[in-house]
């Protein structure tokens, strides 16, 4: 990689830690900017001009192009590298679950993390309190559907760790923040200390 | 491509057209199987159990082989062909759309037309109702970026249509069926009749 690659970033969120994640194991090195979200840093005029028009983190700045999206962030860096299987079938199967963790786990388990460890049950308006019954439903069967995805296999997708185990490591280690019970998914718990010990791991922050 | 396609679907579901519309562009031959979403056809234990344990539609058939998720599906598809950019950043930014389209227009745009138009506001449930505005605030927006975002250019990413077109081209070009306003939208109005120009594009059914 020889542009220099910089991560605009709030450590508190799992889709940043998803790129430093995929960094860490690839062995790039990636600068740090923070933001912080709860102060809508990510809302100026100038980060809706220069960094992303969407008013989000993560950013993958490459060079002096930004790429918004963590999971295409992710993409970016694993292109071509071992974390993305070299098979078309597995490539795809990974983007697969990358597709399931934006629309089925981190709408559920990020937004409740994010509601009732951060921001507070009490400071919630009444259409997010009404949301919380649904929103634990869905992220119990997501994570239901990840533990029988790995009663017979240790990664999501081909047959070793890819980006589509780093994207769902992110918010599903610290799920239980937002409420989530994991001590009743045996492989899930597996899985996720296999992720943890994989060489060049890093934690969040 | 030497083993079977078979797409599973739904031909109202705007996620299922997007693979059809790939095949299309491609010139791949793909078989159908239909299910009806509204009679639980893709709840039954036999869907769960051999096509998609998640329980939605669409789902690309491989040989014996099943892949969810409708842009995992197109990226099958598309993997080496023109509709996947060759530059590493370009075919990253390809996909930061298409995550775009799951996480932010598709959840607000597609369930919209879908309650409105199929299920009926008399039917919907109370908290259903009650996302009514949000998600109309949140799909203008997704439409408001998109079409900034083609002031300066023909396509979502690179330099020729790719599947980010493709995918977002899904639910925009039937998005009044949720109410939503396109007129107000020069350039996105102008890009999605390019789509429909372009050699090999087939309507939704």
């Amino acid at each position: 990689m020889s542009e220099k690659l910089v991560l605009h970033e709030d450590p508190r969120s799992g889709n940043c830690y998803k790129i430093r994640l995929t960094a860490a194991f690839l062995g790039l090195p990636l600068e740090r900017k923070f933001y912080d979200i709860m102060k809508g840093e990510t809302r100026t005029a100038d980060f809706l001009a220069k960094v992303n028009s969407n008013g989000r983190i993560p950013v993958l700045q490459i060079g002096d192009r930004f790429l918004p999206e963590s999971n295409a962030a992710c993409f970016y860096l694993g292109d071509g590298a071992r974390l993305v299987p070299a098979d078309r079938f597995d490539r795809a199967d990974m983007l697969r679950w990358m597709f399931f963790e934006q629309y089925n786990h981190e709408p559920n388990i990020a937004t409740l993390r994010f509601w009732l460890y951060y921001v507070g049950e009490a400071n919630l308006s009444d259409e997010q309190r009404g949301l919380i019954g649904s929103k634990r439903a869905a992220g119990d069967a997501a994570l239901e559907l990840m533990d029988r995805h790995l009663a017979d296999r240790d990664w999501f997708a081909g047959t070793a760790l890819s980006l589509a185990d780093i994207v769902l490591y992110a918010y599903t280690h610290v799920a239980e923040m937002g409420g989530f019970g994991l001590s009743g998914h045996a492989h899930l718990c597996r899985w996720l200390d296999r992720v943890g010990e994989q060489p060049g791991f890093v934690p969040m922050d």
